[in-house]
């Protein structure tokens, strides 16, 4: 099953949450709207939203409720990258010019901040109040995340369990959380809700490491984006942190020297690379990734067979072999 | 009496808003609480806080509830500042050097974001569905009135109208929640809460008029912060707005030039602040704050006499009176 096709299973289900997200992005300031469909309509895979409806399919199903549930998702999701974009000064997502590069910082900082508050008042519309707590938390770990990202740019000392917590907070709770509503949204048992959030958590981790990967191998087309925006701009992820151990004092000091410079070359980037190729850690982050998502699919062996199980699990194997 | 005897009068409850303040801060990142600590350390009037606890004092004040809210409250404040020194790319508040100044934009946004989903997570654990709605709709709305405030910069077509609704967003919003969300923890009636709310809408009106005047007006070291800093990042606020239709094609165009221009000297502002003077919209503006700050004590007609009452019409008056 390809993403497509696990996008095919549920398409009636992905139109509603297109025509939630538009419903719930109408704004008397038609400028809001504006800006807010741009960024919400610029092709983003869903992969939250289909989550959750994916684990609501795994018990009692309401749409109703599932399709705004989706909704918060997908502007906690939103509003994130709009601050993101600001902090990084990206010009390019998904192929197309950014908010920020757009319209300028301060209104990709502002409709972030509205979409935030949009989705947690419409978090409490659903009025179950696990609901609401795990949109308020994960919010407030999503920028823990970042803001220990941050802390560690540029330093070399930063550990595995370091780039763990990070990857935790700024992306796997989001993904944990997205499967956690969906559950709360059908009724699952405490049991059976923690064993989805789960699933969604490894998820989330596998998730992270392959955009790690990706960001180093991926062509610009493919991406969308800058190919190697990481490194650029100080983020060491996974598979510079396990190179750097088994490094020479020289390799080290060509990755630092890399990380220092502004006006690194593609060369320079190359020659970063040939370092990871040299030690295997390109592959030995995917071989990680693919372990969070074999631990994601351990969560659900207890649930009966389903379309919407199989589909989950197909989904799971996506996150680690997609290119993109 | 003066605003530091409104303050000796609940200064137990200020105490254990600070020690709310400080508890909620505890994080198990030490740096989200070293900066979260100094931006809200930093000598803010804590207005919200005092009006939230007087309202509820109008009621049946329950104190536990009300230090947790005044927390929200004062939270949510602070996110809004941190963002808005990164727009504006400001470097002093209260006279320290700002978030953005001393840590850079990014941990601006990011503690920001932090403390918006801090905030929300607070207002569930008070259980009351009207007070996270209140919560989450004013945060809406500020955000909401800060575009329309950055659609309108530099445009000197914006009329008296668009300047009410910006302020309104903006500004209102937050008081007139915190007066809200004082009533709801007080048990208040909808009708007294009505007129609660409706108390701080006003008062928030004239807060931010006067803010406005105080703009052009008040010494750096008052203010703590460059003096006019609104016109300079294209901010047309009600002064300016009332002298346009009454200034000469020259004033006009001497108006738009400082505008238009990011080297502004001070001689160029004397020349903007003489045709505010000479068409008197700096008191203008101060008698329509003086208006709002009487219709905002109209509202408290018919509460029965009480000390927090009497605080209340005495932190009215101290809006428009206030030199910073």
């Amino acid at each position: 099953m390809s993403v497509k096709q696990i996008a095919n299973l549920i398409a009636d289900d992905l139109d509603r949450v297109e025509e939630a997200i538009a419903t719930h992005l109408e704004s008397d300031v038609s400028f809001i709207s504006e800006v807010s469909n741009y960024v919400l309509s610029s092709g983003g895979k869903r992969i939250r939203p289909v989550l959750l409806i994916l684990c609501a399919r795994l018990g009692n199903y309401v749409s109703e409720r599932v399709y705004d549930l989706c909704t918060v998702i997908e502007f906690i999701h939103t509003a994130t990258l709009l601050h993101d974009d600001v902090i990084d000064n990206a010009h390019l997502r998904r192929g197309n010019p950014t908010v920020n590069a757009r319209w300028g910082n301060e209104i990709s900082i502002l409709i972030g901040d509205y979409l935030y508050a949009k989705a947690m008042e419409l978090s409490l519309q659903d009025k179950d109040h696990l609901v609401m707590e795990t949109v308020a938390r994960v919010t407030k770990e999503m920028a823990k995340g970042q803001v220990i990202e941050t802390l560690k740019e540029r330093d070399l000392s930063i550990s595995e369990d370091d780039y763990y917590r990070i990857i935790a907070l700024k992306t796997a709770a989001l993904f944990e959380g997205s499967c956690t509503i969906g559950s709360l949204a059908a009724g699952l048992s405490p049991q059976q809700r923690a064993h989805v959030s789960a699933f969604g958590y490894h998820l989330g981790l596998a998730f992270q490491m392959a955009d790690d990967t990706l960001d180093f191998v991926a062509p610009e087309a493919t991406l969308g984006k800058p190919v190697n925006n990481d490194l650029k701009e100080g983020k060491i992820t996974l598979p510079v942190i396990m190179a750097l151990p088994l490094a020479t004092e020289a390799e080290v000091a060509l990755i630092d020297a890399y990380l220092q410079n502004p006006d690194a070359t593609d060369t320079d980037f190359q020659a970063v690379i040939d370092i990871l190729n040299q030690y295997g850690t390109l592959q030995s982050t995917m071989a990680k990734a693919q372990a969070q998502v074999e631990m994601a699919k351990a969560q659900l062996v207890d649930f009966p067979p389903s379309t919407a199980l199989e589909t989950l699990l197909t989904l799971a194997d996506y996150v680690t072999t997609r290119n993109v």
